[in-house]
């Protein structure tokens, strides 16, 4: 399945989100407020797709046949002509997706689905008062998209079931991993998670029994080797001999005694915060924090390539 | 560096940990209290051998020299005579433990590190009252630790800091990625992090925003990613401009929101167990649950492998 996508905002995510839909096939018509920024994304794009070709990461697809795909617009009007889909990357801030829902759902053909990448808002606070209010949720990358599969889908009240199924289909077709959520919910499913681990993680650092180096340690050599390949319920599916109901038996009353010290929150910029910027700067001075994002964007794009391939070797 | 260690109990984690200390240069001799388990332990280890060699995973060693440095042991006095160190893997009861350190403590040299693999029994419930406590303490493995190089280092209160650190130096020379915990707590570091994160995950599909498999797809192709290649503090210290104390000011109020719901728990098997076990069970039938554990083996071993390689190649 492929077709138009109109992506809305062009800065780092809306770039992403242009690669991984013209990686698969789709057009990608891209608009920004600042009429100049989509010329230059398609520039930064270009810069970026030998390597993701170097790693296999464009299917069967050339940087030179994803760049075609390629249509910087100048009109938004333009831009959602006759388009399958749309995906805003626009500021965090309500007032702007509110201002800009209302000319994307004028604008859209009525086929077209909505989504919005934001990473906090409810879309019910900015789709409340649309005509085409059904046909508008939220999809949130987890950055960037094209190297991340994972992909939540966030329903409002109104968004029609038909909406989320569609977007189900889109986001599997394009190589997506799709999430999608009952109903809209503060910090959706990603982030809850990542901030359950987060709250133990600055706990057990303020309460002195490990730093935040061992910490770092017991995802990196630990838990997220077997959660990259299975997540954490397949993992436990897998740790008892008759499944997970077998393993909530032995466990659950050893989970349950530490939960009574997970009420109790710590101040993540209090004095522990002090303790882990010390250990952190140490590790790695802030003038050096670019140069390490660059090596991580290295080190995943080779994680997915070996992703990919141990797939089609050993099976999924 | 290299010695001799002695592998107390040789089932599934005892044998793990012969394949960690040989491959890396370590004699181990392997003792179990039933007599026949030590030479049926070297062959299991003997077919496992050339699969992690092929995956680049005994470092410069054969299967051969891993092999020939495997010393089953009748006598437990034969098998800690002059060791290095002592890898305690019997079964997790206590009043096992309890025994059987009398023993260890009596039998092996004064500058033996003594270490159990105890997943949950805090040191101090079977250390206290040995002579020789101060060279005691807990080693827990992340099963299997020939593949997972996290593990925790956990003293009693009397363990010498000198023992911790001897244990230290033991586990990153050959190979794993020491956890060293300042003092004991119930679960240690890794098991708390899970329970954290689990928590949260029954309590999203038992409130019905989500199914267990969208848990695992925002772990396995979403948050794990990036987990396994830098842990949850340099993540979010890569993600802010100014790194880990940007961000916090930048998000910790959104988490600090969502820490409320956090406090109230989930009965893991209460209602919502009969939902995620419907889920489990129709994507994998418990007949086929060993050949999974095979398969996710398999992958597991071809991600230790890339991960080595790409350190060479791309930096770590």
């Amino acid at each position: 399945m492929t077709g138009t996508a109109a992506i809305v905002g062009t800065g780092f995510v809306g770039r992403a989100w242009a690669i991984a839909f013209a990686r698969a096939g789709w057009r990608a018509r891209m608009w920004d407020a600042d009429p100049s920024v989509p010329e230059a994304a398609r520039g930064l794009i270009g810069e970026l797709l030998p390597e993701l070709a170097k790693n296999g990461l464009l299917g069967d697809a050339s940087p030179a046949d994803v760049a075609a795909r390629l249509e910087p617009c100048r009109e938004l009007e333009t831009a959602l002509d006759g388009v399958d889909w749309v995906q805003e990357s626009a500021p965090e801030r309500v007032e702007v997706k509110q201002a800009l829902f209302r000319d994307l759902d004028r604008l859209a053909p009525d086929s077209a689905v909505i989504g919005s990448s934001t990473s906090s808002i409810r879309p019910s606070l900015f789709t409340g008062d649309l005509p085409g209010r059904r046909r508008c949720l939220v999809v949130h990358p987890i950055n960037p998209p094209y190297l991340i599969p994972a992909t939540e889908l966030v329903p409002a009240p109104w968004t029609a079931p038909e909406t989320v199924e569609r977007a189900r289909e889109v986001m599997l077709a394009i190589g997506q991993s799709p999430i999608a959520m009952a109903r809209e919910l503060d910090c959706f499913v990603v982030n809850r998670l990542q901030g359950a681990l987060l709250e133990e993680a600055f706990r057990l650092v303020d309460d002195g029994f490990c730093g935040a180096e061992d910490v770092d340690r017991a995802l990196r050599d630990g838990l997220a080797l077997r959660w990259s390949l299975i997540g954490p319920f397949e993992t436990i599916d897998l740790n008892a001999p008759r499944g997970i109901r077998d393993y909530v038996a032995r466990y659950e009353g050893m989970y349950a005694g530490i939960h009574e010290d997970q009420k109790r929150r710590v101040d993540w910029s209090g004095p522990v915060m002090d303790r882990i910027e010390t250990e952190r700067r140490a590790r790695l001075p802030e003038s050096a924090i670019p140069d390490r994002i660059r090596w991580r964007d290295r080190r995943l794009m080779a994680l997915m390539a070996h992703m990919r391939k141990a797939r089609t070797e050993l099976g999924d």
